[in-house]
């Protein structure tokens, strides 16, 4: 490859895959609602929420789930020092994910239950996806930052699992409220592990 | 948390915030426009203004609501000296208030009457989360540069206050033309508290 | 105003409004084609492009519209040296133009004759915005470095006037071809012009 | 002209180029997905994604062109040293290309087997138009880093050549398998042509 004498790796190149995720990851939160209108009819606040509440609600975990997944790239991406062009492809299956998600948030409130488990996969799907790209940059293209082992496998385990597991745990738990409980075990067992892997 | 050593709260986080919310207003202030279609039939200038009007007037009034609300973002953003996992939070309920807000303008133009309230409470509900993501910052984070107190609270009134007074105000002197009254009293009242505040 | 001690005119203002304006410069131009939709029945390439040519003819001016007020304001920019409260409010009305382009641009190709005159007058608004913020930035607010007398109103007339003059010749041209000799004299002549501010 | 000393050869010229660019391609990479509905009636997941079947198709496919263009425009990019008005023009050729995408997707799912010379038509258009962004940069304007000829002219080849070139093939290996051969041999020639002209 002519990657290394022709300013593939410069931190430049870095510099250019943040913004241009950072302007998907934008234009995706912001869609989320473009395909929401408000009713024809309507008689008063009350009615207007009560015709627009699945909509909204979409909305809502939709924009969360965004935010998350943002969240996790943000963190993967302040610990690399340098990009590739096997960290762009991958970079590319997030994006590519990512941008489904305003079709998936319509599918679920079109579609209702039987739109769950597709939805909750996408967001898996994202999860995996970042979760790839980190293991790339971290165990086979070396593009990270000096970074302990244990920290580098913890930090593995949460961009993947996290969007996947609080999605589907969120939308649990707005039907069976105890499904709140298993959310905050999970972050406080995760903050635990993070605690304890980076000790040792 | 691991935020100290993971390069969380280092100058890019900050600046890869603002990028994002960035592009999220610019998204959702262009987007404003995209759900006003022409009319099929029009004879003339005058009709395709006439028939446009409300259409036009909406997107003027959310525009300038935009306007002001990245204005209150940058001046704010422009004191904090970093950012951690809370103010990406905080920062994420911002937006999700604006990037709502091609729905609701699409709502004033065809709720008419009834949708004002609940336009003007969007309005004011974004400039409560930018307060509250002031507040952090400045009184609990302590993320924000050298600012003295009576600063920080002007602050805090002025980003809270303005955005959901100012377009209240200005809805209601399109029908009371003695409305820009008010809001050239609230202006300067501000202006003065700001200069009397910054005194002290 | 507190502008001056709460790092309002820092140089971080002036690269938020420009990232800023970039964004919506890039979704109104990305946006044109977003209404433009493939006919639902056409045999062969001739008959598509026969179909759709008014759309892509109306897209094609359109892009070339916002590609010129782009440079235009890439040119203001460039000179400036920071940017106040007053700049971001005239910014936002060259870009509340700008973003309305995507619908004028519809109007454009289904209004035919009668939308001309509307679709020139917005652009050349466009123009008349960005003159009124590069006076101000120039005359009034001393926000740009140091540029000679003359050289500050040539750029004056050269941003005022070519987004509206170039947009009226070019769409006449396309009726009267020898309008095209009108923009090849317009073009020279400014070039003659700014080389002899220059040298004055 | 009056570039050189008005600043628009600058490096923030340059920055500038870029970072609108990048807002282009992010935008039309997420509008890709935008035009696609879930269907009214589907009977679980097999069911929906054999209905969605050709419309996630075609995004992929869409997704993976723009990729590969934005992977191009950032190699180019990050050789040059400088920009100019002429490269501005060119780049918006580009992107006014790259732009058309989400309409020709739609085509693609739309219109079928006669569709897709039109649309691999248009991805070697981006293809023509980048090689001739290049052939501009390193040839007639000097705007490239010092690069060595043979290396520019791989350049050349590659961007202009790689776009259409690939996505006509994978097309073509989607109906007959034995297309992705090509593929392959085409990367490989490609790379082995890419270390043979840089050795001499």
């Amino acid at each position: 490859m002519s990657d290394k004498n022709s300013g593939d790796s410069s931190p430049g190149h870095l510099h250019r895959l943040v913004l241009f995720s950072d302007a998907v990851f934008a234009i995706a939160i912001t869609l989320l609602a473009i395909e929401i209108h408000p009713p024809h009819h309507w008689h008063g606040v009350a009615d207007l929420f009560s015709q627009m509440g699945p909509k909204l609600l979409a909305y809502a975990v939709s924009f969360a789930v965004i935010g998350i997944c943002w969240f996790s790239h943000r963190r993967v991406f302040a610990r690399l020092a340098r990009a590739d062009g096997r960290l762009d492809f991958l970079n590319f299956l997030v994006l590519g994910v990512i941008a489904l998600l305003p079709l998936a948030t319509e599918l679920l409130w079109e579609g209702g239950g039987q739109a769950l488990p597709i939805y909750v996969g996408l967001v898996a799907l994202s999860g995996l996806a970042m979760g790839l790209l980190w293991a790339y940059a971290a165990f086979v293209g070396k593009l990270v930052q000096p970074t302990p082992t244990g920290e580098a496998w913890f930090m593995l385990l949460r961009v993947t699992v996290l969007p996947g597991l609080l999605c589907g745990l969120t939308l649990f738990s707005l039907v069976r409220p105890w499904g709140w409980i298993l959310i905050a075990a999970l972050l406080a067992g995760l903050s635990w592990l993070g605690r304890k892997l980076k000790v040792a």
